[in-house]
């Protein structure tokens, strides 16, 4: 692991939170951008090496309105850089982790993601992320 | 806002949870502490600008075994380091967020800290962290 690439924040509503967080950090969004895999709606803050990244369901009925029913709106994950997804995802496999995603899919941001279980990390979902270089 | 300082994450029990990070890290734990003001254990870890501090009580009924039987073992907070902790009250305060102590006390690892309430800030404890500069 690298670095906190990014905190993954669970909202409710974006144009409610996004000016909120604006506030909040004194730092404007420079991007959103709907993430694919997970049928959710990102909108990212820069501060230092780890961005904020607020997450919404496209529609009301994803994972992010789950974990909000179960926990209210909060800290929904925690992101590490990694060099090398693949082999993290060995390592982490043979220390006893459970992977949730064996083969690293799209993610926001341009990155590869794996998740790891939050029974096997003390209750925090993990996301491991590898920038994609274009050409490779 | 500087940049993330550190992310807490409350656990029951650091002989079993300094191992668990040190393993999913890659990374030893570099410094445990009695933080008096809150009567926590803290146990820290280096992952570049942004620590990982794992939060545990000194006895059963604080504010982190609290939190764990709302919530569970997990993410508890984001600390933000900022350069002068009396004016981002002022100017958070100005933007209507709540401060849950508007004199900052002591906290881990040499730093004066102040809380804002996750009412105003999205479900998400928030703590702002200035370094303690000896001689000063």
């Amino acid at each position: 692991m690298n670095h906190v690439e990014h905190i993954g924040i669970a909202v409710k509503n974006l144009e409610v939170s996004v000016p909120l967080f604006e506030n909040l950090l004194n730092a404007k969004c420079y991007k959103q951008e709907t993430v694919e895999s997970e049928k959710v709606i990102t909108a990212f803050f820069k501060t230092g090496d780890a961005k904020i990244e607020l997450l919404q369901d496209e529609k009301g009925d994803g994972v992010i309105s789950k974990f909000i029913e179960r926990k209210g709106e909060g800290i929904h994950h925690i992101a590490f850089e990694v060099e090398n997804i693949r082999n993290e995802i060995a390592r982490l496999k043979q220390a006893g982790f459970t992977v949730l995603n064996e083969e690293p899919k799209k993610g926001a941001d341009n990155k590869m993601v794996c998740f790891l279980h939050p029974k096997s990390t003390n209750g925090v979902l993990v996301e491991l992320c590898e920038q994609i270089i274009p050409g490779l």
